[in-house]
């Protein structure tokens, strides 16, 4: 039986003399509004990486890549995403497919949704599909505050052999 | 291997004045505020049409039926939503369910539920839930602002026959 | 095939002197602000039972111990959530497990992770996984106005036994 699991992730725009550049979806956005953090601020890989430690149930984000963990300090969303996927396939789970919906009102999506497609589901390896909505004006997506992400996971556990770790944690 | 998708959609209600009625989860609501919108601003039914083109990893709303697809411009929630339905099928997926939860203060969905829930899984020709919460006063849907919707969906992908398309777009 | 379903909560904090205590992912978290609600404003519960209604297709939380059920008022979020878990194996389900996020800024789930993952588990009788994350000063949770909380959850019909009730709802 597989497990669902889901994550959520927001970020701020950073001010416009930051210095940061747009990191979405494991794509650079040339030209696009920045978002502030610790880390590059990828909410769409953030979200999906979440999602899988929930499915798997073995904490989330903050506990495996958080202050305490200061390898991981800027790290590349796509790097945690692709860390969290190793995880998960070491606690016992094949990933199934990972869901993730940005929303916020830039940058548009659509015209390089295949090349982010291609990003988040090779730091994965599994499927992640994604899509984009904005909310009309309203939230801190459409007052233009930050861009948030939602996603979600399905896992399913592996069956261990006796003699060694799970073949999902052998790929 | 079933696959999950997520959905989210957000509509600002519409000025008392516009002339515009209710539309949510396929149903006319009389005497209820309405919500604004180039198409009929059914939340429930946008977030489950965009909730199956996530899982179904075929990209969403605003690119099936958004400004550059004039035909669809105006239509109703649930003929969107029976069209996603269709063109996921046809992708190679057999729908699941799909489970859709209102965030709002009014209208109060209850009363009206089983009727909402014909109308939603007779467009998604498959189960649809509707369940709804408010926000204590919070957000934009506390703050009565607006309406917002969020989904989840399982498809399955369907054995291709290879002399024709697949079963489930045979439908 | 397994069904989805999606759960949101938020509560409002309460004022300070209101005398009450925060309670959490069933536990008590004494020290932290309180939040607010006419039962114990347990977000993580309430989330994780509505989202068991919404794959269930049975309703949801306000219509199963809303104001015209006064015997479930002021019940713990743990309460609701083991009976929302026997309501739904009596409309016919197994459940696979649910997975609830907490979005807010405190108190900090991670010390208490484990804890708070048995005392919900033991509820719904089924795995619930535990994850949480703020959202960079941004939104409900980021203004520190209260706590939010998303769900989803896996169900799965039984088969019905003729000359008896559904073998999940036996249990
Ligand atoms: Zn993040
Ligand atoms: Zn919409
Ligand atoms: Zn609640």
């Amino acid at each position: 039986m597989p497990r669902t699991g889901i994550g959520v992730d927001v970020h701020a725009f950073a001010p416009a003399d930051s210095g940061r550049e747009l990191w979405l979806a494991g794509l650079r956005w040339p030209g696009e509004r920045a978002l502030a953090g610790h880390s590059d601020a990828d909410v769409a890989a953030h979200a999906a990486a979440d999602a899988l430690f929930s499915a798997a149930g073995i904490g989330d984000l903050g506990q495996h890549f958080g202050t305490s963990e200061p390898r991981w300090e800027g790290a590349a969303g796509v790097a945690l995403l692709a860390e969290a996927a190793r995880r998960v396939r070491a606690a016992g789970f094949e990933i199934g497919n990972v869901a993730v919906q940005v929303i916020g009102n830039r940058p548009k999506i659509g015209p390089r949704r295949d090349e982010a497609v291609a990003a988040l589901s090779a730091a994965a390896g599994a499927p992640v599909t994604l899509s984009a909505t904005t909310t009309d004006g309203l939230g801190l997506a459409g007052r233009g505050e930050g861009v948030a992400a939602v996603a979600t996971a399905l896992v399913v556990p592996v069956a261990r052999d006796e003699a060694g770790p799970a073949t999902g944690a052998a790929r």
